[in-house]
């Protein structure tokens, strides 16, 4: 989205900057199925995402204040990305884009299947 | 998204695809707002938006049976797109869209002022 669209008025044009760019809503969807996910896990998750760009989506969800990185006290320390308040707040987009296509986009599906997102890897990645 | 990416047996990742798109969150946006839209009023609404691009998107949407075209018996016949009802159940997605923007995004807004979609293009377009 330009810098000087006049859309930026909009909360739609605003939060879809956000959530429309590609991949972040996968991140997302498994930020919320999971809980707590490593760098790792997302990038297994999330088959065929670049490194530099799942590093660049979670510094732009850390960014907006969606995401946050929480490190455990273990020697050496690990980090995990966890959501904030405010990225469980967009919840309701993932739950609806989920009803949606699971309603609407079956048929597109070579398989017929629908496994569950964590699973998505066992399939070849 | 490419198009072996196993993330299509996701439905997320499949309404994803569509709703991503850049622009189409606000042509669906534009749509819901305004019931029925004429070519040329999205072009205006969605100040910024190439004509080429805005054609690719209502076909792309067409294909998908998210729009419909609907000619009036006019001379000449005008045509104008619709939400298919398909297309109005991605309802939910917008509007949560819409409610997290408005609650989380306002300071982004340089005056302050969330006016409604349909006079984003007084202000300046």
């Amino acid at each position: 989205m330009a810098g000087k669209d006049p859309n930026r008025y909009c909360p739609v044009a605003r939060t879809a900057a956000i959530v429309g760019t590609p991949w972040t809503a996968l991140i997302l969807r498994d930020l919320f199925v999971n809980g707590a996910c490593r760098y790792q896990g997302l990038l297994d998750s999330l088959a065929g995402i670049a490194p530099n760009t799942l590093s660049e989506r979670l510094k732009l969800l850390e960014s907006h204040g969606i995401v946050e990185r929480r490190f455990y006290e273990e020697h050496p320390p690990r980090a995990e990305y966890i959501l904030t308040p405010k990225g469980r707040e967009l919840g309701p987009i993932i739950r609806a884009m989920r009803e949606w296509g699971a309603k609407h986009t079956d048929s597109e599906i070579p398989t017929g299947k629908t496994p569950a997102a964590r699973n998505v890897r066992a399939k070849g990645s």
